[in-house]
């Protein structure tokens, strides 16, 4: 028992429900936020929590490299490091290291990159990055692919897919073999305070109850094949064909225009199985999420939300808000007036812009807080939608 | 009515009790955070309300930058517009500019200095500083003085304490004519919603019942004199004499030797009315702020809690912990056992460890946290004690 996805509304191709996770539901279609290193930058844990955020992604690449696997596995995994008991989606790597451009070195066996940090030697393959996956113990992990590049003409569209579809299999072999190391079981270390573990809700108690037994990881597969919709199609099905508990569309939002995204979305998942989870990879604005929900996506994550606001760029109901301008110096009004976040429920766009002109830690913070309800806030309307049936008009950004 | 000083119970020289400010009542001994720019770095203020923050210090000098005065006066004052309704209190921009060395020049006027953010030319007065604070609208304010250098020969530290004095009278002499200038009676803009009116509790209707009428700000005078124990004696009589409703001592911490700061406190704390609160700014490390307290100080503020969080230092009660350090890496246990901030509740020192070399915002957000709630709680421990009497164990961290 890994993942299940219950369907509980649809509407035209969209779908809500809730996605079981070993640590935890997930309502969908559901967006989820980044956190790159076991963190969202400046948002502490409580506050995502607070948010609504029931499921974060976290990079593998990154975590990799800092603080290094056998520290996450040593204390437990990165529910237990982070103190997160909500579920955990990492990622392969896989993209961060196609972005790593002229640092790496693509071969069958996997890839060979340096870290951007210090330029050090390293090497990814199926077999490593599902050993890491394992290592840091996200309720969902996802096979090691090669991110197409773009443009890509047709014959390396297709080696692409085929590299990945390779790789797929190796990714499954390993994953099955190894699935039960995951360190969710880890006996509780007596360094910590009854209250601690209360608090962590890892007690040693629900351990020896068999609280993860039975209970494991789920490798989704990703499909690729650029821009062709018959490449998506076959990559599609050879991947269904491998078998996995959910599908990604990965290799997208790489710099094609947005109407060709949209296609390619809405033409592989006529491909991909329906009583199955299907995951978005890298996207998007407030507008495409509503919109990729609606196409029946379940899935999607994005660092936009997270690093616009740190860039003092702000969604609202009202539109996009640059919180640097002077136009905003004296405003005495709340952000959003439709937002019921802490942030627009408190502060001003003065003491907002104030805080960003003068860099102020706390802009980070408190613009962070208020993209993510805002993303929240805007899948929690399409769920809404989709259980209303009809009568309701689409939300729309 | 300004503010006042209730004391509930004396132990030794220490006093425990309540300060009574136009925003709310301060717990004394206490300790205030520094928020520069309206702002404790990366806490946001709803933390510090759960952290049992009371009071905050504000910088008129860094305020004065940015966002300007004008922009805080229209937004009704510092309360307003940072969104905290406790108590405030602000500096002069005595030490800032004093603080500013090359890029500044004393005359009897005041002090000419150029902005450390872009080379400008300003000039601060004792009737300029005055007429900020007042805009800025903090509950206690503090006379512009002269921090005198340190060393100081007799001759200079006599000059200079003079040179406060009669800033002093200035000081005194403008608030009396403007205080009523403070703009917390400012009306309600309609941009806002009820909602946010409820919430920053500036409500019309607190307004039109009066909420402010008759409060106003307290001016408190700072007493000088370099490291001579007789010149600070002088300077604390000729300062009571002009008649303040509180006290400070300024002008330590300028890089004397610890127990020559502690032979001064004490000394000047002789002279200074006990029916009133004595400030003693920019003061300390844990073990000073409890020594201070005992010794029959009311009020402290510093940078050092904040400072030192956003470099990985952090204070426990097992001592100093610099949670850079590798042997963190893999430390599953709490930063401190003994604490019950919300980091020591749910985060292991690896974690944090990890946050901070891997220079993630959290990182700075956490420590701070740590770090205000040591400080908040040993005055809370201090408080206790004398509050006791005899026979408890002077609190020492």
């Amino acid at each position: 028992m890994s993942i299940q996805l219950q369907i509980e509304a649809t509407r035209g191709s969209a779908r809500a429900g809730t996605l079981i996770t070993p640590h935890g539901e997930v309502e969908t279609p559901v967006f989820m936020p980044v956190g790159t290193l076991a963190s969202v930058k400046g948002v502490s844990q409580d506050v995502l929590e607070e948010l609504g955020v029931q499921i974060l992604l976290s990079n593998t690449y990154h975590l990799y490299l800092r603080p290094g696997i056998e520290t996450v596995r040593q204390m437990g995994g990165l529910h237990r490091f982070m103190s997160w008991d909500r579920a955990m989606l990492t990622d392969s790597g896989g993209f961060q290291v196609f972005s790593l451009n002229d640092l790496r070195k693509v071969s069958e066996e996997g890839v060979a990159f340096r870290s951007h940090l210090d330029g050090s030697p390293h090497f990814l393959s199926p077999e490593k990055a599902m050993e890491i996956q394992i290592g840091l113990g996200a309720d969902i992990i996802m096979a090691f692919d090669e991110c197409t590049e773009y443009p890509a003409d047709a014959q390396r569209a297709r080696a692409s897919m085929e590299l990945t579809l390779r790789w797929a299999e190796r990714c499954k072999k390993y994953f099955e073999e190894h699935k039960g190391e995951v360190p969710w079981g880890s006996s509780q270390p007596s360094a910590l305070s009854s209250q601690q573990k209360q608090v962590l809700r890892f007690a040693q108690d629900d351990n020896s109850k068999g609280h993860w037994k039975g209970q494991t990881q789920a490798l989704f597969g990703i499909v690729q094949g650029g821009m062709d919709a018959a490449l998506r199609r076959e990559s599609a099905g050879r991947t269904i064909d491998i078998g996995f508990p959910g599908y990604a569309i990965g290799g997208l939002s790489v710099g094609e225009p947005r109407e060709l995204t949209r296609d390619i979305v809405e033409s592989t998942l006529e491909h991909l199985p329906s009583d199955q989870p299907r995951y978005l990879m890298g996207v998007g604005t407030p507008e495409e999420i509503a919109q990729y929900a609606q196409s029946g996506v379940d899935m999607m994550d994005c660092v936009l939300p997270t690093r616009a606001a740190r860039h003092g760029l702000l969604f609202t109901s009202e539109g996009k808000v640059s919180i640097k301008q002077a136009r905003y110096a004296q405003d005495e009004s709340a952000l959003d007036p439709a937002c019921d976040c802490r942030v627009c429920q408190r502060y001003s766009r003065a003491y907002l812009r104030h805080l960003y002109a003068s860099n102020e830690l706390l802009a980070q913070v408190l613009n962070t807080v208020h993209n993510l309800r805002f993303y929240l806030a805007t899948m929690r309307s399409v769920r809404g939608w989709i259980r209303a049936g009809r009568g309701a008009t689409p939300p729309v950004c």
